[in-house]
């Protein structure tokens, strides 16, 4: 998706503050649209959430929308009322450095829970970033970098599209490697679109977007205080704000870019080895079928077990049992990469060696479970649990 | 507790049946009563349970125990149909190998999901069990040895107590250090005494002595297929069943050395370096502090902090947020190890070297979480999670 362009009527910065204590790395980002954007936003469900979360739920949907600013290192979470004051100064010093109004300004944090923002360094930082934006490739790497903490690398992807006459085009920045469950949103993202939508239309689009890709991954099941995705999308493609053919259309692409950037997290899990993608069917709803996914997904008896290359299927399908879902075991089958494991209840011969080796071959692990013979049904990311996790996560400062 | 007798009335043995491929390793218990005992059970709720559970669950509470038979090694889960008729056979051969009616007989199974149980030297090891039968501290601990399986050591405990004019005696046998997760018991455990209890009580006082023991403890989160715990009173020590102010002495003694057996359980969690104690209070009931208690012990990261000494309470109280229970984060306040941290949402200046040493210093690591004013609490164990636990359970064979 590289060589697309990125959307029109966007401007995007990134620079060093100093919340980073490396020297030179990105820690703020800024992303600007050149006219009135609307913006739609999901938030984590976590109680205890961020400041810069309740400021940016109160102000999206928004049909006025004009920047958005970024730090990472600190969360700006669990800091009381000096936090929503912090957060506030952020939106308004963003606004002002662009000459817009605060109200058209929102904020994402990211990074270490509890402490206190250190203001000067933020407020700088947006000056500076200010005066650096730039419609192109150079800017929008350095925005993605300005978002990520303990991210291996970047996350972004961008596509276009053919609509009625017009070519559209829509780019992506995500972050997240740990604390990701899916309650809603579960990392930081922002999608950027040149289409125009109304407020409404860009609210539900995100909503079904995000609940099939972002509320479909995990890493280590804690919801984050943070957890964001923003749509921004600016009609400077020009035409109408989109409907019908136009509208879904543009869904599909929303829906392609949201589970690319949503499948990146579990990819670089901290420490992982392997991309596990779970997927359910035969459940009484979808919801059950979440439920299942889920329970699997965090269960770290299967995620060590495919961290050893182990086809240990007994913690798989003790995992479906405790998912809080009705269910008889003699409904239950399993398929482990492509390989009938389990079957209505009893256990098939198999070729453990074959199995382990195709986990060793492949960086994705596919675990195929039917429950039942219910329509529900659940597609699912996570990453395996390797010793570097716990090492990493043993020793990251508080 | 180890100067205290075993109860009257009861005889173990342990022996090495071969189910464990590790030559002489103890993998099979026998514990009979010489008189028709109470016996009453609570099992896993897992819905994938084992064979042994669905014989068991069918078979209490009884007034007409006499023998329970239990193998490591092999749990007997996900097996179909065969699995139900090896637990089967496995209960017939234990009573006759007693010379007691086959439905006065019990069984437990654990260790690996999925295989079919090796009979011909699971009978044969019923057989020479029995045979080696004794009411000594041999016995006793041969037969705790024999329902180990990733154990780094024995689980037993015992104590007796003075009624009116009987003198009473209680002892427990149990295993468990991964699979560990509290949605009922979660793991096995048998406790023998020597009064007599009618079977409904017998019933009532269990499930309120593991409620307060088994059901607040876990490892990784991951309920078993196999948890079990029995209740045997078998009313050697004389008199008629308890009631009154004698049952309530005994329930306390019930409650006293399910959570001294309960504990040791987390404390040696595969590669655990600390157990880790939560008590939450102020939530709206029992049941929302459960949920939070729970949810904090089953966060990794909080498991990895503590493991690394590491006071990093936002893990904590972030958790808290998303543990399904209303509440608002100006009501949250934590300690950790007795210091203030956060108080109702706001963070407090602390010395983290002070925090981090105490942690260091100690075994137990001491998580107190107020969440409002409501009468709900909850005490609740768990252990930390170790670049240990991920090694063993990479390479733990299928």
């Amino acid at each position: 998706m590289s060589d697309t362009s990125l959307p029109r009527g966007f401007q995007f910065a990134g620079v060093a503050s100093g919340v980073k204590t490396t020297q030179g790395v990105e820690d703020l980002a800024l992303i600007f649209s050149d006219r009135d954007a609307t913006i739609a936003g999901v938030y984590t469900t976590n109680l205890v959430c961020a400041a810069p979360v309740n400021v940016d739920r109160e102000r999206t949907p928004t049909s006025r929308g004009r920047v958005v600013v970024v730090n990472s290192g600190n969360a700006n979470a669990c800091t009381g009322s000096q936090g929503t004051a912090d957060a506030l100064a952020m939106v308004a010093a963003a606004a002002e450095s662009v000459d817009v109004d605060q109200s058209q300004s929102l904020v994402l944090s990211t990074g270490v829970i509890g402490s206190f923002l250190p203001m000067p360094k933020i407020l700088a930082g947006i000056k500076q970033a200010a005066g650096q934006l730039a419609g192109d490739e150079a800017g929008f790497l350095a925005a993605n970098r300005g978002m990520l903490t303990t991210d291996s690398g970047p996350k972004h992807g961008r596509l276009s599209w053919q609509g009625e006459g017009l070519e559209y085009r829509m780019a992506g920045l995500a972050k997240g490697a740990a604390m990701i469950s899916p309650q809603m949103a579960t990392m930081l993202a922002v999608i950027v679109s040149d289409v125009a939508l109304d407020e409404e239309t860009a609210q539900q689009s995100l909503r079904a977007a995000v609940d099939q890709s972002f509320n479909c991954i995990s890493v280590e099941g804690h919801t984050s205080t943070n957890d964001t995705v923003l749509l921004v999308a600016n009609g400077a493609a020009g035409g109408p704000p989109l409907d019908g053919a136009e509208l879904e259309r543009f869904q599909q692409q929303l829906d392609q870019l949201c589970l690319t950037l949503a499948k990146m997290i579990p990819s670089d899990g901290e420490g992982a080895t392997h991309l596990i993608r779970i997927e359910v069917q035969g459940a009484a709803s979808d919801q059950d079928a979440r439920k299942v996914a889920t329970t699997v997904a965090d269960s770290n008896l299967v995620k060590t077990g495919i961290a050893g290359c182990d086809p240990n299927w007994g913690r798989i399908v003790s995992a479906v049992g405790y998912a809080g879902v009705p269910l008889e075991v003699t409904d239950v089958s399993l398929q482990l990469n492509g390989m009938a494991i389990f079957a209505k209840g009893v256990p098939l011969e198999f070729d453990q060696k074959v199995a382990s080796q195709s986990m060793r071959d492949q960086r994705e692990t596919l675990i195929e479970l039917r429950v039942g013979d219910g329509p529900g049904r659940c597609r699912f990311w996570t990453s395996d649990l390797t010793v570097e996790y716990v090492s990493f996560n043993s020793e990251y400062h508080t």
